[in-house]
């Protein structure tokens, strides 16, 4: 069953909407709602942004109206922060003005224990669906679509607003915002992402469907706590995976983990071993917790040629190598990558080119503190391990701290010079691992440049060598999936 | 066969040096070598410090020596960092000045593939003992002793001057220098740390007896890639963990692991099941890498009443608790800990204490958002979950990101109120789960008040559920070991 198309259509207003109103617009600034208002105007949204509150005049600046009929303008999306029992009431109003989406972030619902709160939510979205409205929630903080300048209620940093491939669906508010925030200072660049909590009307087989369809998402990721129709959200899953990479983390898989889920976002868990059969068949990614979930997804978006297991490793720049050198290995090993020998050539051109004493000519390659100082003979090894025939990607451990120890902080920039033209020259990925440690803020430099150039970086080996076998195990699956 | 005491009065120079002399202080401060001169000042060492250099007078403002015998004091201790071939004829003016230990941070012995350097090691140690001199490396950065002021070649923040029970053998340098590096910024305290290199004459076996014979040394680590004498290593290892947590990370389990310790530090590494099977009968701890390792570390220093699988998480201090939930009882439940639901009467004085919508009043505990601007309902839920008689231990999360969001930076105090009274009315321990994002430096300032208040903190639940569980592993090693 291919992608439906028409699902673009159908959800336009979710990610796209012209007019934003905010019902139930807190004028207390610590509320949580009010990040709503802080979200969309750090984020520069483009269309009129209406503020609802009956009793308040001005908030963050912004005219308040009493109410949404009060609104002049048209309305085709309204953000719904108001007590659970005036939204049957908000939804005729809605209809008067023709709103075509609304987000609810109330929550209190199926997921809570209050009697007749699931009932007050089958109610909503009935109603609304009848009058034509489509319901992302309730219980959830709702969409980001950096293009078209949407934000969820949180105050993203710089780099959010720069578009990429990356679409994130997830049930949990905090791991949208948590997720976000982290993913776009490594570089993770977004088509969209949104939060849909208890997913009562617009559920994740939608969402997959409209990622799968949407020419701007490259990449499906996932937070998903549980699913209603598990038939459909296979059969668009294997569809999805089949055409992009889909990265999903699975909240609930333990008893307790089940039991909270359900207390969250009312969701039925399902067992992990179903969960791992029915992703793994699915062709999906399979990840656990924020961390990998960004580590992979940075890992699909910066090593598309990734298909090969065999990774050189070079270690020892500012001192320091040798143990890294043994970790990394360990690290690679346990997640079926290979660190191979490298060819006889290109020892002995390291030995013509590194100091003799403290350096490693294996792969592990530790280039000793000396040549660290010496970029022309640095980046003579680097060049000489990149065109090694045995090897198909290299992982550079980098301490900024040690380096902040004896150069000045401009030196990060020759080192990224040197990661720059050994990537123009070869087509092979490279990985930096950013060791921070309690030196000034200047550490976070390297990451910037990494993350602006593309580059990966990873704070561990344990990290860089999981998302690399996420990748190949992806790429794998695809390979299978085409062999005659 | 008991620890043999001996071992303090024999190794009490390694550890203790009266006097310093570094052969070899290099003029260029870009040089690994001028490290040790930094570290020492930095460090206040408190007896003497020389510096020998041939051809420079001033190195770092401080006048040199010709050579060790033109120094007119008495020296015990000598830190080598001179071309190897020149160490033979070193020894024989270290007999005249009655050096009692020297540590050697030249490299390119037994781990090179030069002819004739495994048997010029051997030649230096064997001369050396022969002189009554014992040797520390070759190939290592030597010394970190907080309490005497010796340091290694690196300058340690301020907080590694505070000396604690933590003792740290490692044959990496650069796995001790980051491992005391990121290490004391969370709060661990050492008694002493050693990086041993090839451990030619003093070996893990000679520091494993040591540590657990050192009164001042309550918990022992260390990082290994090798070891020439199993059996005594085993005995030993065995004997030392009958008396003290010993957590060990044991590098080159991989086949490319193995190949890159050889090429480091001369070690034989020995295969994956054996080292687990002797880790696991001897009582040790196995981790794998330096976060693990300090994670543990720091769950033994500040944990020591931990032993018990049921703990309690809250989570939502500032919004976005559910999803943080979800994945806490995941991470917790794969380590084999307990998430229980809490007492009745307990969830039914949450529900008087907290919001409704919004708060789950299970465990793990969503206090919401709105609990948060309001620390005395917050301090009662707190108090009310670590009350509960089915919680023996509580972990707060904590994003510092969303409190400077909407308090201002002082507000880490009050929150740090809450936390000490707690920890002071109840006998239970307390976990922090301090997510960094990308806010500005004041991050950090939770995780230092923590740390100075010996409460851990963990940037990922998965962390510290690891660590917590790896606690209970030894405990319950004790206990059975205990048993009739």
């Amino acid at each position: 069953m291919p992608i439906d198309q028409s699902i673009l259509e159908e959800l336009e207003t979710v990610f796209y909407p012209d007019s934003i109103a905010i019902v139930g617009a807190p004028r207390d600034e610590r509320k949580p709602g009010s990040l709503y208002v802080k979200g969309l105007l750090n984020a520069g949204f483009r269309g009129p942004l209406y503020l609802v509150n009956p009793s308040v005049v001005i908030v963050q600046g912004i005219q308040t109206y009493s109410s949404l009929i009060s609104i002049p303008g048209s309305i085709d999306y309204v953000i719904v922060n108001i007590a659970k029992r005036f939204i049957l009431d908000l939804l005729d109003e809605c209809r008067e003005k023709n709103v075509k989406v609304i987000q609810i972030f109330t929550a209190g619902f199926g997921e809570s224990d209050e009697d007749g709160a699931s009932d007050l939510e089958q109610k909503i979205v009935q109603k609304a669906r009848s009058l034509g409205i489509r319901v992302i929630g309730p219980n959830c903080i709702g969409v980001y679509n950096p293009a078209h300048r949407v934000s969820i209620p949180w105050v993203l940093p710089r780099e959010a607003w720069k578009p990429g491939g990356v679409a994130y669906l997830c049930q949990s508010g905090g791991n949208t915002g948590f997720f976000l925030e982290i993913s776009v200072k490594r570089g993770i660049r977004f088509s969209k992402a949104i939060s849909y909590g208890n997913g009562t009307d617009i559920d994740s087989p939608d969402l997959l469907e409209y990622f799968g369809a949407d020419p701007e998402s490259e990449i499906v990721s996932a937070y998903i706590e549980g699913i209603t129709d598990g038939a459909r959200f296979f059969e668009v899953l294997k569809e999805v995976s089949s055409l992009k990479p889909t990265v999903i983390w699975k909240g609930g898989l333990s008893g307790a983990g089940a039991r909270a889920a359900g207390s969250h976002t009312a969701s039925l868990a399902g067992s992990e071993v179903v969960w791992e059969a029915v992703l793994k068949q699915a062709g999906a990614i399979q990840v656990e917790g924020l961390e990998e979930l960004a580590d992979t997804i940075l890992a699909f978006q910066t090593l598309p040629k990734l298909n090969s297991k065999r990774v050189a490793v070079i270690s020892g720049l500012f001192g320091a190598g040798g143990g890294a050198s043994v970790a990394s290995c360990d690290a690679l090993s346990r997640q079926g990558l290979e660190v191979p020998v490298l060819n006889a050539e290109t020892i002995a051109q390291l030995k013509n080119t590194l100091p003799f004493d403290g350096s490693i000519f294996q792969n592990p390659v530790d280039v000793g503190a000396i040549a660290t100082s010496d970029l022309v003979r640095f980046s003579k090894a680097v060049e000489l391990v990149f065109s090694d025939q045995n090897i198909d990607m290299v992982i550079i451990h980098l301490p900024v701290k040690l380096l902040l120890c004896s150069f000045p902080v401009e030196y990060v920039d020759d080192i990224m010079e040197v990661f720059l033209k050994v990537r123009q020259t070869h087509n092979k990925p490279l990985i930096v691992l950013s060791q921070k440690l309690s030196a000034p803020i200047e550490e976070d430099l390297l990451e910037q440049k990494c993350a602006e150039a593309q580059i990966p970086t990873y704070s561990t080996v344990e990290r860089a060598a999981k998302a690399i076998a996420n990748v190949i195990k992806y790429q794998e699956f695809k390979a299978d999936a085409c062999a005659p």
